[in-house]
């Protein structure tokens, strides 16, 4: 599979600090070499950056590590191939867009036998199920509300209806984003969490690395972080429930709902080759647990804040 | 305005040379420092890198300066805003998909009271003239061509349809690629060379760097480079007449055709501001003349070949 990244803000963040450790997992501490790609707004504009070489050696990802690109909404993934080659176009995050606005949309997850009818509005350029996917949401969200962009309170139930669709086919665990809110779809493995005032020492899992946000944060400051694992090991991630779609804006949940997730997906929850049981979700914290460490990078300066 | 420059091969080719040049027409040797982006086709992948720094001290330029990443189809851009604010998501290239390709679109020049009809298929994020002129092509091609895509012998009279409707508004020198061929208009100003075998050195203008294409070649090479102005001071670079629309393909022109620059545009040309006259063309030469310099860049092993 792959695992996702998502980083929703009330001001413009870097993810720097978070990209340093999910790096990581692409070739060093984990097997997710097959490419990558990182995806910032920047306003109504995007960023995307891909790369076939894996997150843990790509000069591009190296690059996106020193260069603290700050944004409101940041989606990143690194790939275990299931479906579709190696091949650059296959890299996700995905780009396309609808209403004059950029939607970009990373997928985690295998569908099986999914084959949509696409009008021909969005068509893939690779040969992923995840990006027929994003096809088919846009085309549906763009059937939906055919002359504008609705507002949000009438996107998100546009974009469960199509979602419950699509789970149909196979684990679909997503993160999508406009620029303006970050939307999460979780089937089998997705947490996350909320940074808020006051802040404190975060210390990642895949790297010796240490930040005390209070040093670069005010109290008008939140940070939602999405992940596939959770990325630190001092504070408290929030799992999802399998089937919960969430909207995050301005670094916190704004909306909520649960998709049930179809018989065969929750039998690959069971499979006990899974660390994570649907019978037994991780409770649901939404708050951080204190600073346990005083320790910092020499770069943290540089770190998302 | 701003400037332009493609690049259209027989073979994958990094394009670090030309680049190097250019880029430093963004704040060092000129002064289009309102942002500059670059696309690079791989197969039907395409990398889209954007700034709003100027091109001579951007980040990603240097990455892109030192991260020799190899491709059939270039278009990099840099910006001197005439319409719209210089934020990132006015930063040429811009990037659509039709039929399942992406497409990359870059102009240089400027369209007054340009209003086209846009059904909505294609949508501006930005405020120029430029991405309404790309979403009006995009949508005129999918409009002629509705289910697929056709061959480039169809989509190249079709392409000259549409630019003849749109240079009506005025200068509208632009290239566009989706990968498969790259295509050049010139309303007032665009140079070409195309670099064969034998291969010979080449100096730029902007910097005091060389390179021995020899070096680095094959007999099977062949390099086209697109231009607003000519990169280097001992090519012979080839001026297209106004009007000139050009189909790029393996590093070569595959198909030309002219469409009338309407009167308005060619008063600007006959300007004495201009440095170039439409009545008197720079005279059409296509080979390459033989190298003059054997001075070569420490770092051109690592230049486009």
């Amino acid at each position: 599979m792959c695992q996702l990244l998502g980083m929703n803000c009330a001001a413009p963040t870097d993810v720097t600090f978070s990209f340093t450790g999910f790096a990581a997992r692409g070739g060093v501490t984990d097997h997710h070499a097959d490419g990558w790609g990182i995806a910032f707004f920047e306003d109504k504009a995007c960023r995307l950056f891909i790369d076939h070489q894996s997150s843990a050696t790509s000069p591009i990802a190296e690059m996106v590590k020193r260069y603290p690109i700050k944004s409101k909404n940041t989606i990143a993934h690194i790939r275990k191939a299931t479906q579709g080659h190696i091949q650059l176009e296959n890299c996700h995050p995905f780009m396309r867009e609808l209403w004059g606005r950029h939607w970009i949309f990373a997928h985690n997850g295998d569908l099986q036998d999914y084959q949509p009818f696409l009008t021909g509005v969005y068509q893939p350029v690779g040969t992923t199920d995840s990006e027929l996917a994003f096809c088919a949401l846009l085309q549906g969200l763009r059937k939906e509300f055919p002359g504008s962009q609705p507002g949000l309170d009438e996107l998100f139930p546009a974009l469960e209806k199509l979602t419950r669709e699509i789970t149909q086919a196979g684990v679909f665990n997503f993160l999508m984003s406009n620029g303006q809110a970050l939307f999460a779809h979780c089937s089998t493995r997705l947490y996350y969490l909320v940074r808020r005032w006051p802040f404190s020492t975060a210390h990642l899992v895949d790297a010796d690395v240490s930040i005390d946000f209070a040093k670069y944060t005010t109290p008008e400051d939140r940070v939602a972080v999405i992940a596939t694992q959770p990325l630190t090991d001092n504070e408290v991630w929030t799992a999802f429930e399998p089937g919960d779609l969430l909207m995050f804006q301005h670094g916190e949940v704004i909306a909520r709902t649960n998709v049930p997730v179809p018989q065969a997906v929750l039998d690959k929850l069971r499979d006990p080759a899974s660390d994570r049981s649907a019978s037994a979700p991780t409770p649901v914290v939404q708050e951080p647990m204190p600073a346990t460490l005083d320790l910092e990078s020499d770069d943290a300066a540089a770190f998302e804040s």
